[in-house]
């Protein structure tokens, strides 16, 4: 080890998703020192197979592990998918940062070191269908140790392609429920009739009245109206009732807000659970906007957790003997 | 006139979607002589705007038009929407054929013939979502033609891409909606995360039991649960619950069931209204295995409608002495 930091890290950890790779370095108190990233997500690896993991962490980390060979790494995401670098199989709720620890994976690398990759979780009710989350339980993680008091008891929403609603209980994942709506949204948008009186520029800044109608639509529904209430964000525009600049806004109003009539439905169930939602900040605030129209204020709002969290992972896994940061 | 036919024509009927073009010869009693088609729907015109619809005309029906100068010809379909030959404007619920009639488009081909297109339908509740049809207004005026005692009370379901249900009461359509089954269903398995464990090879035909656990989650769902229902169609191939060759079956299930959950809804506020199916063989015997799983049973089930629809329309436009068919 070079001696010529202030700071030791103790811990490298890989947020390792479909789009994207970041490598956090960290303190002991679960500080990141430096963050890095690259567009090697699993589905984007410089070369097919295995070597293509090689390769990405290569490009990314190989000077820190050539700098500190024996620093512990960690990794979470789609890594640990059966298209990941090695399969994590996913464990069953109620599912903790203990039995995620203890049920990793691990990958030698052939820079040297064993890489420690986090199981998705799976969520499997008897009386309904199987649900999945992968990346999002470290970022729950994360959450809980930034804020312990939500451990007791919370609901942890974090918005994206494949939304989960993640209900919290003693510190441990009780259940979740995946919504499709980033996806749904992108997906009508290219490849159905109702994108074609969207703005092809991708504007998307309006007045917001078409969110707002997106959302009050979406409220009125009854079950099994969405295929119905979707095909209005063609005809509000085929008939001039909004612009076709609002369409797009229209449409994620819609969709957000079957996500949140469902959702507040199934958090309905926890009366009092404090909300706290998880993301990219634009996409969190439209979810506050949301949220507000139904009365709900969420507890907290937290950016990114995940490195927080793999620090938790590392130190659940006996690999990093420092103290979980708090902010 | 020529004289060497059996049975004179008195009306040329064209059918014309999206997707394809079809033409009908017809007698006095509504009976199809012979019936033509071709590819060229509005999308697909052998040339750019109206020179493309005169050449696609020109190319099925040219022979027709110079054995016969004088034979009316009516057009139902696309071909009257915004992106067609000339603009048909919606009319209003409610609407019945003496209303289409009247509002009906008229261009002139360069053959010859006036050609009168009739309008789409639009129903534009005070207190909801404007809802569009254009094509199946026809197809529902030859449905009420040929079983009258449907003109009374009915709800006629037309599924499809933007499967629709009409309420008639009075020989008129009083209200529909419409839903995007279809086109969910094909969007979907081809382009979102839904498709990846699809079959590839179109494998369809299975022991259905991936159909009747999609209509099963259906009927469970509750408001807004659809773009989380949705996700099932991955996890359940994902565990291992469901073969990668139900999925299909399984989606289709859960889309359809939907959209009966949604219909049967509106349908209980007109108790007692026959349900009549008009479509595809092999889509209606899809529609009416889901509606058993509901125990309803269709009053009737209709294939083409259309030429009888079209006649009714020329009859009403006064273009036709004859007689609607009874068979």
């Amino acid at each position: 080890m070079t001696t010529d930091d202030e700071v030791q890290p103790v811990l490298l950890a890989l947020d390792w998703g479909t789009s994207s790779l970041r490598a956090f370095l960290m303190d002991a108190h679960g500080v990141v020192l430096r963050e890095r990233s690259s567009a090697h997500g699993i589905q984007n690896l410089p070369e097919p197979g295995v070597r293509g993991f090689e390769a990405a962490f290569r490009a990314l980390c190989g000077d820190d592990i050539a700098r500190w060979p024996h620093l512990p790494v960690v990794a979470g995401g789609m890594v640990g998918s059966a298209q990941g670098w090695t399969e994590a199989p996913y464990i069953t709720c109620p599912a903790d940062i203990s039995a995620l620890a203890r049920q990793a994976a691990v990958v030698k690398s052939g820079l040297g070191p064993d890489i420690r990759i986090a199981p998705g979780v799976l969520y499997d009710p008897a009386d309904g269908t199987p649900d999945v989350m992968r990346g999002e339980e470290i970022q729950i993680a994360g959450a809980l140790a930034l804020h312990p008091e939500l451990s007791a008891r919370a609901c942890v929403v974090l918005p994206g392609t494949h939304s989960k609603w993640a209900f919290i209980e003693d510190g441990r994942i009780v259940s979740f429920v995946s919504y499709m709506t980033g996806e749904l949204f992108a997906v009508l948008s290219r490849h159905s009739i109702l994108g074609r009186l969207m703005p092809t520029d991708g504007i998307r800044e309006t007045d917001g009245s078409g969110f707002s109608r997106g959302l009050a639509d979406a409220r009125k529904g009854g079950p099994g109206d969405l295929p119905h209430q979707l095909f209005a964000t063609r005809t509000l525009g085929l008939t001039g009732r909004l612009p076709h600049a609002a369409l797009p806004d229209y449409l994620s109003g819609l969709l957000i807000g079957q996500e949140l009539v469902s959702g507040l439905a199934h958090l309905a169930h926890t009366p009092g659970a404090p909300l706290v939602l998880i993301g990219d900040g634009a996409l969190c605030r439209r979810y506050q906007n949301a949220l507000a129209a139904f009365e709900v204020s969420p507890a907290a709002v937290l950016e990114n957790t995940a490195p927080t969290g793999l620090f938790q992972f590392a130190v659940a896994a006996g690999l990093v003997a420092g103290q979980p940061a708090h902010f």
